[in-house]
């Protein structure tokens, strides 16, 4: 019999250092023996990330929030059945660069007062939370510098800036009250290694 | 003051004449000097056929039904959105080939019984029904020699075959009887000019 695996989920605005630390976290814990994939919002699969071409390129004012709502949870409830789901259920621990909360957040509260229908829509289609959060706290005006420091045709959300962020902040750290059950949040106006060994501490003491 | 305008859609198993009746009606209603815009689902708006495309091309398996709704459901909204509610604002008719009773059936009844899924989505992210829908009835035996006589790549659902649309014929009659106030049948087995002077009656005795 194998052993249930593990959901592990990381948020945080731009430039907060996110997707470095998920590869920190699944080197420590490969490092340790243990089965893990990296995957990553919105995206993850091969349908997903057909979807999150269609939502992330071109015009911002393309889609309206309730219908980029409903594109992200498409593409999440495919994610989750192709990729997710099956690696979680073979023992692996599974790590994700953004999942629901990011939706929670952009087109939860930042695109409208939509939060109500975005958990009325994961209560219906997804109905699966991560097991543990990490949020990593960080100053927009630092994590907004980083962010602009990368390439790529995908701007759409960093187009929006830094009243956005700090908004994003808030929200990230109200969220992490709320699911406290699984949400931690973790200082990342540090250097990257000392973000790391946090991450890696909180896994180890948290994981089965 | 602008009237308000008139959303009526065209419901019905493939091949059962639903686009040869669209453009007859719309003819019909020119002629007495009324504003007609014909549209189709899935699709409908730039952004929806965007998503047709994503759904109706590929591998019939691509896509769960779950997903799947929630692609059409995205794809709808945009049309609303774009397309239908700007013109009915405008006093216009809108006439549009297929709409939601194409999916109640479809993904809600012959994908698993997800019925409650697409109706608790529909009254979510929708929320709207049109003021009148023809129900083309028709011999799936007729209906499909006709489907297949026709060329073109999105051959997805016509592949489901003729037991699929027994299945879609009796459902669309049942959901004739469910919105009866909304809802005509008319028979489809009968010269396209016949069918098309009892929608053209039909139209004149319930449009304001």
């Amino acid at each position: 019999m194998t052993a249930q695996g593990v959901f592990i989920t990381f948020e945080g605005i731009d430039g907060s250092g996110k997707s470095t630390q998920v590869r920190l976290l699944a080197d420590h814990l490969r490092a340790s023996g243990r089965e893990v994939i990296l995957t990553r919002e919105p995206g993850g699969s091969p349908g997903a990330e057909e979807i999150r071409r269609l939502v992330l390129e071109g015009d911002p004012d393309k889609w309206s929030a309730e219908t980029e709502i409903l594109l992200f949870t498409a593409a999440r409830r495919d994610h989750l059945e192709k990729t997710i789901q099956p690696a979680v259920d073979a023992g692996q621990i599974v790590i994700c660069d953004r999942f629901a909360d990011s939706t929670r957040l952009y087109q939860g509260i930042t695109r409208g007062d939509l939060r109500g229908v975005v958990d009325q829509l994961h209560d219906l289609m997804i109905g699966r939370e991560p097991d543990l959060t990490f949020i990593i706290d960080m100053d927009p005006g630092i994590g907004l510098a980083r962010a602009k420091g990368r390439n790529g045709t995908e701007e759409r959300f960093e187009d929006f800036g830094e009243s956005l962020q700090r908004k994003m902040r808030g929200g990230f750290l109200e969220l992490a009250q709320e699911f406290s059950d699984r949400c931690v949040v973790v200082d990342g106006n540090r250097a990257i290694e000392d973000v790391a060994a946090d991450v890696a501490q909180l896994a180890d003491e948290r994981l089965p």
